[in-house]
């Protein structure tokens, strides 16, 4: 699944690649991203802050890292995250020193953020690489998000409204991955194949931060 | 080696492509084209029409169209060529219907071209994918340019030479992938990784012929 790329190092002329993740809520970028980081262990994975609760299974600092209201708004308030927002009634934020610090060293970097935040990112850092994953149908979102048992019916239709008007957002984007139920190998591998196209590129995207 | 691709046919939203691969002269084109025929057997290959002589192993209709002066200048003439030049004394052309039919089915489609050629291709369909090949290094290009006995020692100066000018060419391409001698196989994943990436582009490069 994965293959060799041209050499990532800021001593060589392929410059570390900053790589936006987003998609509309319940199109299944947590699990794409938990698998692409078994696959690919050497890029790094920004590790997003949320006031938002854990969900079963997630892990504090793997998954997000879990800030209480206070905690996140001193983050906010020192410029510490490169955007920020609420949605749902929570904050989310994206820290900035670190993809700093990883680029710094070379690696590329990947950002999983919602639509909201990617537009905002794609304002502030245009040569960011810009992948939207989309389900393969509006009915198949709606089936995703109703097994999230989470979520009351209220908060459901209030995602679904969401998701289709993100859905309008793909123009913003560089590259679509289709998120296939039961294939998350294949957006993995799509997101690699763009990853090594976008080092291949005669004008690379260099990211300054 | 190879991996899924998201699906290309005419009826749906993902186009065929059509793929220049350039480089200079010596790089490896051919060798990596015919790593590329075995592992892809699913792109639609270009045969070049030349007038150049046969050389030890190449075979009629496989690796070019080994044509007379008289056979190739009618194929020009009745505009049945992309592209058309006279390189080192040989004619080479790309046929035109060849790759207007594939396209029609929904192949993707290799053509591979000298930089001259390229570099017609480019203005004539600038929304072609344009890959150049390069070697790890001039002395590397020189030793394989040593290593084909066919060539006499005037010959192999004189594209040495056009190989130096030839890189000059790069700003012209898209893409550019490192041809290292005995990583055959690590070029042909760059490349497939290349086809893979445009055709997940949120802005398609459909080509019109």
């Amino acid at each position: 699944m994965s293959y060799e790329r041209p050499r990532s190092s800021p001593a060589s002329d392929v410059y570390p690649l900053l790589i936006i993740i987003s998609g509309p809520s319940g199109v299944g970028k947590d699990a794409t991203l938990a698998r692409m980081k078994k696959a690919e262990p050497l890029f790094h994975y920004v590790v997003t802050a949320t006031t938002r609760p854990k969900r079963p299974g997630e892990k504090d600092g793997v998954d997000y890292r879990f800030l209480s209201e206070d905690q996140f708004h001193q983050l906010a308030e020192t410029k510490q995250l490169l955007e920020w927002a609420k949605v749902y009634g929570n904050y989310y934020g994206v820290p900035k020193e670190e993809i700093k610090e990883a680029l710094n060293r070379g690696q590329d970097v990947i950002v999983k953020v919602d639509v909201q935040g990617a537009s905002t990112i794609k304002q502030i850092l245009p040569d960011a690489v810009f992948i939207f994953l989309i389900p393969p149908s509006t009915e198949e979102l709606a089936n995703r998000l109703k097994r999230r048992q989470s979520q009351p019916p209220a908060e459901l239709n209030l995602r679904l409204n969401k998701a289709r008007e993100e859905m309008e957002s793909l123009s913003l984007f560089d590259y679509v991955v289709v998120n296939y139920t039961d294939k998350l190998d294949l957006a993995v591998s799509q997101i690699n194949a763009i990853v090594t196209a976008e080092k291949c590129r005669v004008k690379p995207r260099a990211v300054r931060l």
